[in-house]
Order: structure tokens, then sequence, then C-alpha cells
């Protein structure tokens, strides 16, 4: 068996669907956010804009993080040397629990690795601790929630994307008595559409399922506290479990659920995923709990950040650039074709020190190919007209589809 | 249906088995690992020698190791902002990369959030990349490497721990032409033995297979330059793919597999837990190449470790404690029994301010439950005179078994 002729041959097909992910070399430079520097391949550097970070509110250079950060360093060095169990819980990281179970007004939070582990680890383990469970999975959650879903094993069944009805339809046709868990998105992160949380906890109430909600693009955005969509539409103590990332609008990493403090518990005890790995760093849990404690407090982020992203959209429009029918901050311009939108991305980045990478299948469905903009306070009005200017020139010269331009 | 009712019976379950964890709530101090200030549930505080870290050289208060970090900081900010490929990766990930290709003597590695995921994500993604695969695995591998398989859903076979003629017998049985891969651990962290690793290899080149190592209780600590017991024993290059950890003696946090260059880049563009996640903080990146960096040079730290572990084996010996057979830096001592082993643990840490965490079921088998201890270079004689005066002092108390004393 030639093993490494296989390796190449998996290799060789991801390139051959124009699939092939170069990526971009950054060097980000505290202060400067969302100024940054790329490094091409053949060794030169180029500074460029940054128009697809996830750092959605620049918290990753708001100096009140960055200052426990070091002090963190200095009180207590670099890792935790440990499991969670094992010499790995520092005040640190239940400080930070205790400020997300805040955050969320639940009575317990944990923290895990990341996001993706947070997903993958708690619906795998519901699995175990409800037997017989039915989770009812929304057709656009993402990656994580669907490698938790299938590696639990159980019963499952998937609901159009955001279609009520078809929930209630597969809610109806299962057994009354089996435990029940419908599991979705706030903000989806690809489109920008945000779910009706409030018709999903009225189904989950009269079909006797819990809510499990991944809110990872709207925490630190969303609602008075940035405690997500949730807060803001007045229905965060209806929702069972809260899942969140700190690694996005927190400006760090890792992830976290929230919820009663019986499930925080089992889940402690049960979940694999989080028992037997290195807890984070102090200076990680230290900076998260900053930002989080921080964030409160700073509704006008949020304000600006809304801001910016509808000015983006119209400025676009006004343009008859394709932007897709966001309602969040999240900017997404369609572009259609793997090609056109790699090259795109290409010449922004090279002619016009724009950075934005391509969103292709199978992050997104083939023929809906987009580019996805992520506006931050700190993208100011310059910015916005290089980049207009440039799609501008692009979408003629590479005869993309426009929209009719709105006034 | 009750689901509180649910996860407090889960909750239970666990308690009724004796195996409910309350985390040791610890502060480590820089400098002056390995002692930190434990807070009581009460919320009061004692001073503790810590006998349990997997920060096994100390590395997490090394100044090379924190002035990387502040560097990163005060040149980068915080998170990163993205998963590698939209707009996560940073020169930061990939002077680390490049480190551990070195270290290893291997054309790439890919670092992955822990080593958990990338034991879980390699493993996974392995049965994708080449169909039909079949796994053969250590009976007492880590569960991240057992997740890994088991999600993966292909052929698996569990041959005995360390047992070359059952390993043997499986492959033998196996289809000749089917893809098969070798998953095993140099050094087992619960007993401290170590793999015939170049027994292991004889049988892949015989059958045909792929080997995967996991040496994340070695990395730093074996091999002149610290990268494991496969260069120790002189046939790291034989190894296909290493997977080790940042978190334990390199004393930060993440982990990552080496290999040749289309192995890692398939599976950089195939595994779901690699892609869809936030990649670590520059800082995190940075700390962690210094403490490879630094590693490489100071075999002096290395040869302290072992000594430290054999005196500290050597003492117990004398003083009829049982210690287990462990030919590596990991000391475990037997107790037997679930209650015994969490009582004599409580009673170090309460009357002796020696904190060492019970290792009870699943972890171990029943009837195993043991204490683990992991002397570092900087557990100096008169810690050693504390821990082994105080255990022999439980031992009688408790009338726990000894073993007839050696000279
Ligand atoms: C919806 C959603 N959930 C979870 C995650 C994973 O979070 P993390 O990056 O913290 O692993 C992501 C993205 O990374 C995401 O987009
Ligand atoms: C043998 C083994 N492999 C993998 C891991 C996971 O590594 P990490 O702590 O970096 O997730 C551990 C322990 O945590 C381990 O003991």
């Amino acid at each position: 068996m030639d093993y490494n002729a296989a390796f190449e041959a998996a290799v060789e097909t991801v390139r051959s669907e124009g699939r092939y992910r170069v990526f971009a070399n950054l060097k980000r430079h505290n202060g400067q956010f969302p100024r940054a520097t790329w490094e091409r391949p053949d060794g030169t550097h180029q500074d460029v804009t940054v128009w697809c970070s996830n750092d959605y509110l620049g918290m990753g250079q708001n100096p009140v993080v960055l200052e426990a950060m070091h002090k963190a360093i200095d009180e207590a060095g670099s890792g935790s040397g440990g499991t969670r169990n094992i010499s790995g819980t520092t005040w640190y990281h239940n400080a930070l629990e205790a400020e997300l179970a805040d955050l969320h007004q639940k009575q317990a939070a944990l923290v895990f690795t990341s996001g993706y582990v947070a997903n993958e680890a708690t619906l795998t383990t519901l699995y175990k601790i409800l037997p017989g469970l039915i989770i009812f999975s929304d057709a656009l959650n993402h990656a994580s929630m669907i490698a938790g879903i299938r590696n639990g094993g159980g019963e499952r069944h998937v609901f159009r994307h955001n279609d009520l009805e078809h929930l209630e339809a597969l809610l109806k046709a299962a057994p009354v008595n089996a435990p029940k868990l419908i599991a979705f998105e706030s903000v989806y992160s690809m489109d920008g559409d945000i779910a009706d949380i409030h018709g999903t906890v009225a189904l989950a109430k009269k079909y006797g399922a819990l809510t499990y909600i991944d809110e990872v693009h709207a925490v630190g955005l969303y609602g008075q506290r940035g405690a997500g969509v949730a807060e803001r539409d007045g229905i965060m103590d209806q929702i069972d479990i809260i899942e969140g990332t700190l690694g996005k609008a927190f400006g760090m990493m890792g992830g976290y659920i929230a919820g009663s403090a019986a499930m925080v518990d089992a889940i402690r005890l049960w979940a694999s995923g989080f028992i037997f790995t290195t807890s984070l760093p102090p200076a990680v849990m230290a900076g998260a709990t900053a930002s989080v404690r921080w964030l409160k407090e700073h509704n006008e982020r949020r304000d600006a950040h809304q801001e910016r992203a509808q000015t983006l959209m119209c400025r676009f429009r006004e343009a008859g650039i394709p932007v897709l029918p966001s309602v969040s901050h999240i900017v997404p311009v369609l572009v259609g074709h793997a090609h056109h939108c790699k090259m795109i991305s290409d010449m922004l980045l090279n002619d016009f020190s724009i950075y934005v990478q391509p969103i292709n299948y199978p992050t997104v469905p083939k023929g809906t190919e987009r580019l996805r903009f992520t506006p931050s306070p700190d993208h100011d009005d310059k910015m916005m007209d290089e980049l207009v200017s440039a799609m501008d020139k692009l979408w003629s010269h590479c005869n993309v589809a426009r929209m009719p331009a709105v006034a």
C-alpha cells in the first residue's frame, strides 16, 4: 500500500475542486487593527486591511484585555499544567465561569478549550445522559454541532433552515414521552440571518423539548450586556443551554456552555472532551474574563459595530454590489462561482491591499460562493471608500452580476 | 419529561460510585512552582506543594517562555481573530509548525487547539482519507485516541496493552491489501511504562501498516533534543505520524502532529476539528515556540527530571510504599481502593499541605486506584522528605498494604 500516494490523492481531490486552501500568513499589529501585514508566499511583505476577522469588536487589542493577560502571566506563569481535575483548575478558570454564568443569568457555566469542543462534547454527552434523546437540528448548524450530534450516535432529525413549520412537523411525529432537544444558532455566520428564538422556544415548550442555542456569532455583540440575541430578544431565561465562544467578539480563545447547575455539573462529570484535556492557560482565562466584563459595560461599542455593518451594506447596495439579505453584522456578498470568488479575493489582496477570504463549498452550497465582510467599529470611512471603490472596479472588470442599484 | 431530575440523576450516579469530582482550586505563583495556594471550598487559603502537575519541567515559569508571550501580546494582541483559513494564520503559527517539524525531523507539522483534538481529528480523518482503513489500537490508549477511532466509524481492533504478539496475530488476520494503522503511545501516563517502539515498527513494516504514536507524555522529556522516546530510541525517522502536546512538558497548551508533507497537507484540508475552529492566540504560539526551542538545548533539565523521579521511587520503595513498576518519570503508588485513595489524598492535602489528585476508575481499572506523583526538577530534597514522611505516616494510619522494603 502506497500511503503517500493516497495522501497526495486526497490533496489532489480538493485541488481539482478548486478548494485547495493556502492560508494567508498575517501579522496583526497591536493597536493598528484592522490593519495587518501579509507575508506573500515569496517572503515579501504587504500592509493590508483585514475585512474578514471574527475579532468583531477589536477586543483583541483592547488594553484592558492585554493588561489582564500580562498580569496573569506575571502572577501565574504560562500553562495550567493539568486537566481540570488534575491540578489544572485555577482561580482564573473559576472567575471566568462565574463571569459567564452572570453574563447569561444562569446558575452555572463551564469552559471548554474551544467553541467547537463545547458543542461537540456537550451534544455527544447529552445523548449519554438522556437515554433515548432525539435531537432536532437546524440544517445550517455549524460543523461542531453536527459532529457532536453524529458522534453521539442517537436519533436525530434535521429541520429546514429556520423553518419552524418543518420543525413542528418533526416534533409532532416523535414519541410524546421521548426526551427531545432543539439545537440551533442565533446568528448564522455565513448568511447573517437570525433565528426566531421566541418561536423556537414556544415549540420547545409545546412539545417538551430542551433548547440548545449556539450564540457563537452573537455573544459580546447583542443584548444590553452583550449576552447575545436571546438577551436582546428578552428570552434568555427561557433557553436551557446557551453555548458561546471566547474566540470571536471576546477576542481570545475557548468556548463554554451556560445553564442550570445540574446540567452543567452533569456535563462536567461526563464529557470526555472536557475531562481528558489540559485546561486553558491562566492568561487566556484572565483575558477572557476582562473582555466579557468590559463588554458588559460598553454598549456603545455594539452600537458602533451595528452602524458600521449597516453603512457598509448600504454602500454596497448603492454600488449595485449584491449583498445577501443579512439582518446582522455580517455582510455577505454573492459571487456564485468558486473560481470567480477566489479570483476576486486574490485581486483585492494583491492590487488593493484588501484581505477577505473567499467562502466556497463545502462551507456554503455550490452556486452561492461569496465574500464575507465583517466590518468592526475600527473600520473607518476611508477604509470603506477604498473597499467599495475596489469592489466596484472588480465587479466591472470581472463582469460579475450586479444588483439593481438602490438609492 | 423532567430534565433537571435527569441531570441530577446523572450526577448522582457518579457520586454513588465515589467518583464525584471537586476540582481543587489552585493559584500557581510564577517563580515558586511547585508551590501553589489552594483555596478551600470555604474560601480560606493554604499553601501547598503540587505533586501531580504535568508541567513536568516547570516550563510554565521559564522566563524565556513568559518573555515570548509578553512580547507577542505587545506585538499582536490577544486572540488570532479567526480560523486558520479565515484570517487566523499568523507568523507565530507558521514559526511554531516549522519548529515542531524540525524537532521531529519531519517534513511538516500541524498545530491543533489541543492534544485531544489532534488525536481525535487526525484519527477520524484518516478513515476518510484511506477508505477501508483498519486501525489497531493499544488497549490502554488515551480517551482522545479512542474518541477519534470510534467517531471515524471504520474497522478497528484493540490489542492487549503493549502485547506485540497479540498485535501481530490481529495484523496477520487482516486482509493483506487493506490499509492499516497501528495507534499507540510511548509513555503510558498512568503506569509509567513505555512501548516497544522498535518492535512495533518492525511489525508495521512486515504487515504494511502506518505507525501513529502519541508522545504526549514524552515530548520535551526524552531524546537528545526533547523529541520524545522515539528520538531516544533512535527510531523517530521510522514513525509515520507523531502526535504531541504543547500543554505538558512544554508548559503551554495546544497539540500537534508531525509527518510527511502530503499526510499533513491532507489532514489540514480534510479534518473538521482542525478547520472549523478559532486558531490559537499568537501569545500561546510564541510561548510554545520558545519552549520547544529552549528544551532542544537543555538536556540537563531532562537529566535532572529523571534523577528526581528515580530518587522518589527509591525513597518510596525504601519506606515500603508500593510504587508500581514505572520505567519513566511517572511515579504511581498503588492504593487499590477508591475510597482509601480519596481519603489519603484528602489527608495529604489538609494535614500535610501536599496536593496529589487520586486516580480512580474509569481513568484506571477498579482495584488499581492510585496516587500518581510527577516530580519535577524543582521538587527539592526537602519536599521529598516531607512527602515520604507524610506517606509513611498515612500508610500506617490507614493500614494500607505495603511492599517489602528494599535496601
Ligand atoms: C456557529 C459556530 N459555532 C461554533 C464555532 C466554533 O467556535 P470556536 O472557534 O471557539 O471553536 C464556530 C466557528 O469557529 C461557529 O461559527
Ligand atoms: C496520552 C494522552 N494523549 C493526549 C492527551 C491530550 O492532550 P491535551 O492535554 O493537549 O489535550 C492526554 C492528556 O491530556 C494524554 O494523556
